[in-house]
This record gives C-alpha cells, structure tokens and sequence, in this order.
C-alpha cells in the first residue's frame, strides 16, 4: 500500500474544523470588539460569547449562567479543585477523593496542594469502583473528581452512580470530561455532577479554550481574579475567537454522538482484533466501556517511543501515553495503575481514532504496525531475554 | 463631515492585523498537531512555539527561557502575585507593596490574597514616587508590583528607579506591561525587572494569549498545574494559533516603536488640545510621560456612558474607564486615585488611537464631541447646578 498520512492521535488534539474555522473567523478580522465595551462592536462580541456559551450549555444539559469559560481543560481542572479546597478549607474540609490514574492536571494540582488526599484504585480494566468512592469519603471531604472517561485507555467510568454516591454523602462532585464530551451523551442535571471539565481542542476548536461547568451553589474561589468577566468569576478579556469556535464545535459534536459511536467504535474493534493478533500482545482498558475512538495495545519486548518514531516514518500519527507527558520517560501513571509492569507499559500504543478515519487507514495502520513491532523485537535484548523465558 | 467609523479604543483591545492571522492560519488548519507530541506534525509545532517565544523575549530583551505563555494579562499578573506569595509565605514573606491604581487583576488579585499590602499612592499626575515604594517595603515584603503604564490614563511610570529600589531592598519587582508594550521600548535586563506581564490582544495579536517574563531565579509556585507544558510551570496544551500569532504581533510591535510614538503622539497632542478647549474640561494623567496613544478628558456635568453611547452612534468607539470595570456603575478608582471627585471621574473620556489613526479620524473626533458634551450638559441637571455655583 502507498504511503498515507493516517492522523491517529485525536486524543492529543485535534483539527479545526472548517465549520469551527469559519464561525472564527469575523472575531480575527472584523468583529474584534472588546466583550465588554458597551459600543456596538463590543455589543456584538459579547452577544457571540453568550450564543457560545449557550451551545456549550445545551450540549450537556446544564444551564447557561453555569458554564464559564477558561483557557482549557488543565485550567478548569485547577479551578474546580484548587478553588473549592480554597473555598471550603476554612470550614475543615480539605480532603480530596480522586483516582490514581487521573490527568496529571488533577493529580498534580492535589499533589501541590498539601492537602490530605485518598487515591482510589482502578481495577484491571480501570474501572473505579463507586463503592471504594463511598468508603474513601470522610467527614472533611470537600471534593471528589473522577475523569469521565480516561485519557490514554478510553474507560469510560459509572459517572451516574460515582455522582450518587457523592450526593449521597453531601460531597461535591467534580468529573475531568475532556474525554468524553463529544463521544458520550452528558447530561450534567440527570447525571447529578456538580462541576464537569471541558477543553475545545479535543472536539476540533481551536486550542487554549475550554470550559468549566459548575453549579451555582458551589462556585469555587477564583483562580483568576482582576475585571468582572464571566460574571466576576474568571477575569481576562474574553478569547472571542476562541470561544466562538468552541461553542460551534461542541454543538456539531454533541448532534453527531450516536452516528459517530456506531461508526467510530466499529473501525476501532477492527483495529484491536487486528493488532491483539500480534503475539504478545494486549488490549489495555475494557473492552465495552471504552471511547468509541480509543485503542490502546502494549507489545512485550518493544520501547514505545521507538514504535511511534517508526510510525511516524510509515505517515501515521500515533501516541504511547498521553501527549501531555510525552516528553517525559517516566511509564504512564495509568499503566502501572491497571497492573501493567513498567517493561509492558513502555512498549504501549494508543491510536485514538475519529468520524474522519476511514476503513483505508485502519487497513493502513494493520498493515504497518505488526512488522514494524516485528522489526523492534528482532533488535531487542528484552524480547530475546523474554523469548528465553 | 459624513460619517465615519473611527475606532478610538485600542487600550481595550486591538484588531487582529493581516501578517499576524496570516502567521496564525496554518496552525488552524494543516498544522494542527500537540506540540507535546513526538510525531512529526507535532514537532513542528513545538518549533513555532518555541520560535514565539524567541521573538517574545527578543521584543524585551529577555531570555528564551524567561517566557511562559499563558492565556492572558490578567493570568500572568495573578500567576506572578499569587504564585510568588505562595512560594514566600513559608519562608515569612507574605507582604505586597503595590499602588492604588493598578489594573484589578492586580488589586483584586492582592485583596482576595487576604496577605498584607501597602498601597503607595500616585500622585495628581498618576506617577508613583520611588521613594515612597522604598519607603513601603518592609522585612516581611514578598513582592513589589507597579504597573509599567496605566491603562486608563497612560501615565509611564519611572520603572528603572523603582526596580532599583526594589534591588537594593533585596524584593521581588514585578510589573505589569499590558499597555506599555508596543508603546515603549521596554529592555529588562537593563530595567532591572523580575517579572512582567503581557498580553497579546493590545497588539493586534488575538484575544486569549498573553505570557509572563520571569527571571528562573524566581519562578512563582505554578497557578495551572499538569502536563510538562512551559518547562513544567504552566500546564495545558499550548495555544499554538495564539502563540505563533503574539509571537509575530509583539515582533512587528516592538520594531516599530520609535515611528509609532512620533506619529501617534502628534495626533494624540493634537486630540487632546482640541478636546481642553471644551468648556470646564480637564486633561488626566500626564502630558509628557503618557503612553503615545492615549487621550483621556474629563468633562464636568457630563455622564460618561451616554457620551460614549452617542459617540457610538457617531461610530466612534471609545470607553470611559476600563473595558473590564465597564460593566460596573463605581466611577474609575484611577481617577479617583488621582484626586477627581466622582461626579468628575464619571465624566471622564478615554481615547486610545494607534498607528492606524488617521489625521481625519482626528478631525472626525474633534468634530463630534464638543457638540455631543454640549448637548448632554443642556440636559443635565448636574451641569446646571454646576453653573449656579
């Protein structure tokens, strides 16, 4: 087969849309208001903040004056949790119940904080129990944040009955969504979550946009405080553009969920009976309960960096852990939290697929994955000394 | 004179300029990869990224390695006060020295801080006195924080006088650069400044992307906690499109200085003694050490917000105080700071023109509002009882 260029990192980032593009577009060039100036120029860019602004609520069943726009995901993650312990921490609550393989934006936040934290395990699949949630939450619990739907291995959690639990115990319920919105149906007021994490680039808007979405009753303690935007809550001038293009992009997902899952899910079951053909190898995450778009394989005996330098070369863009970390050697967190050994874990790959990959690139990805895994064994010490074994 | 459309508010914010969306558009379009990712695609745009900052740090004579990008003004200035108490309160260093009339991602920043803080007052002109920041620091002070130049009223304030004091006294200076930048030339390693803020959007970059000089030396504790983003100290997918386009933005601003302030600050001249030959009107800040252009007048009898609406029916865009406080009815605490009453700050006008102002935009200006201030004070019982006394 020829060589293609198969974008297969959508979990990473993702393309701006024309649709998105072209809803931007007025707000770089004319329509450069300032939300907030009460001339007509201004009027209009605030007026297309709040259109925004109701799309991004509509898309998750929540209500307009609940949603605040931020600079991203790790922004509205830092805010939920640092403005609430902020918040509450005068009243004696400062304990965080979290999971041990969350975004780094969520664990490194509770690591910095000092404050006292119980990480509840993830089973094999990285799956959290809602009753360990239960049992971790005591009486100075201020949060709990659990990711909707994991990043590197696609589980996608028992948000409704974590939210109960929590409800249960008058604690507030926060859930890192990045993940999920776009490939499963949110409904923030029938699934009782009190604040949610959303990030534009991850639904093809632009980068350095994202939103929290927070019940009035427990608006955390501002992480950005100066001018009165969004409501006093969150100061800095308004990405106009930014912001446009989100609300555009979370409403053209949100609509195409069902079609996308039918369509997406198929091609991904392709891939991972393909890939789990490979010898050694495994599925990392639950088979069912897993994003539409998510394949995420470890190969003994192979680094993963060297598998994706090698894919790179074949046009395919591809990730072993998350982009956010990438730089760093260190095996994914979530690995290691689902049981996997640190040699395993360095030899995963995760391919996160979208509505735009097509049956010719997931032909493409199955033809060129097992000899390149081939080839990386036929240099390794590790898969000789494992063959030996 | 028929009508025009005359934007008068740069300090608010600025239209996104040709070269700079040209330098952005490919990073909405193909080049759209994680500059965390290791792929090719997402190399480069690690490589744009990183090519921003140069130019960045090169408009300031910074660094490469003393810029952080983040989403704004307002986030560095909050990230610098807040991450920088955080870092000291242990060490016994929790005091803020700042003046009355910074910018309110300065002033609610501190407050909300709940640390203790010396306002040093400005005086009739809006300049702050070195001496008497000398005179504020104490022992337990963590930082100092005076902003380069005010954005309501223009006024540049002595900056390399009061980082000296700040380094003799062995405190942090941070200064807020926000309107100075592309305004004046700012170097600081010469200036002798630890930390400054800047924002795009005031120099025809797009809203949403700003960044924060820091010498390493004296990093502030992280606000956005997460991914290894900005060396580790500021999490969260980079907003590659923003970046690349400040990048471009703060090049060509920087380079055009000296041709900006001679052409703008005859046309600003010129606007303000047309404007001070209205009847009890009133220049605001300082006629020499004033950014190049600003025009801020108060009017005596007049309310601000119905000559900017009828200015606005004259499509001239202009504000009263800052577009961020415009929202709230409390006269400008600039203007008051300066020792205008309140009924004498209401009516105060702030101009803000650019390199893009035409001799006829002055005129045009010129032209409508002595006649506008006339017609609101015939209505104005304010300005009746005014002529009583």
């Amino acid at each position: 087969m020829d060589k293609r260029f198969v974008y297969a990192d959508n979990a990473a980032t993702t393309h701006v849309s024309s649709e998105v593009l072209e809803a931007m577009l007025p707000f770089l060039q004319n329509e450069y208001g300032n939300p907030s100036s009460i001339y007509a120029l201004g009027r209009r860019a605030q007026k297309a903040v709040e259109e925004a602004r109701a799309k991004v609520a509509a898309a998750i069943g929540a209500k307009k004056g609940e949603i605040f726009f931020t600079s991203g995901g790790s922004e509205a993650d830092n805010w939920a949790v640092k403005g609430t312990l902020a918040r509450l921490a005068p009243k004696g609550k400062n304990h965080v119940v979290t999971s041990v393989f969350e975004h780094h934006a969520l664990l490194h936040t509770v690591e910095h904080s000092g404050c006292p934290c119980t990480y509840v395990p993830v089973d094999s699949k990285g799956l959290v129990d809602p009753a360990q949630v239960r049992a971790a939450i005591r009486p100075d619990t201020a949060i709990v944040s659990i990711m909707f739907a994991n990043n590197e291995i696609g589980t996608i959690q028992p948000i409704e009955e974590i939210a109960a639990v929590c409800r249960e115990a008058g604690v507030l319920f926060h859930t890192d969504a990045v993940q999920a919105a776009g490939n499963v149906e949110i409904d923030v007021e029938r699934m009782g979550i009190d604040m949610l994490s959303l990030s534009g680039h991850k639904i093809h808007a632009p980068k350095g946009v994202g939103a929290l979405y927070c019940k009035r009753r427990c608006l955390p303690q501002n992480l950005i405080d100066g001018g009165g935007q969004e409501g006093g809550h969150r100061a800095g001038t308004e990405n106009t553009a930014g912001i446009v293009g989100f609300g555009r992009a979370i409403e053209l997902a949100a609509a195409g969920i069902p079609e996308k899952v039918r369509q997406v899910s198929r091609l991904r079951d392709q891939l991972i009976s393909g890939l789990t053909q490979v010898e050694a190898s495994r599925l990392n995450g639950d088979p069912v309960k897993r994003l539409c778009g998510n394949v995420n394989i470890s190969f003994e005996g192979v680094e993963g960096e060297s598998l994706l330098l090698m894919l790179d070369n074949r046009g395919i863009c591809a990730s072993s852990g998350s982009a956010c970390t990438s730089g760093s050697l260190d095996p994914s967190h979530v690995l290691l939290a689902i049981g996997l050994s640190h040699e395993v874990a360095h030899g995963s790959l995760r391919l996160s697929i979208s509505e735009e990959t097509t049956e010719e690139d997931v032909a493409y990805i199955l033809e060129n994955v097992p000899p390149i895994v081939e080839r990386l064994r036929a240099m390794s010490p590790l898969w000789e000394r494992l063959q030996k074994n």
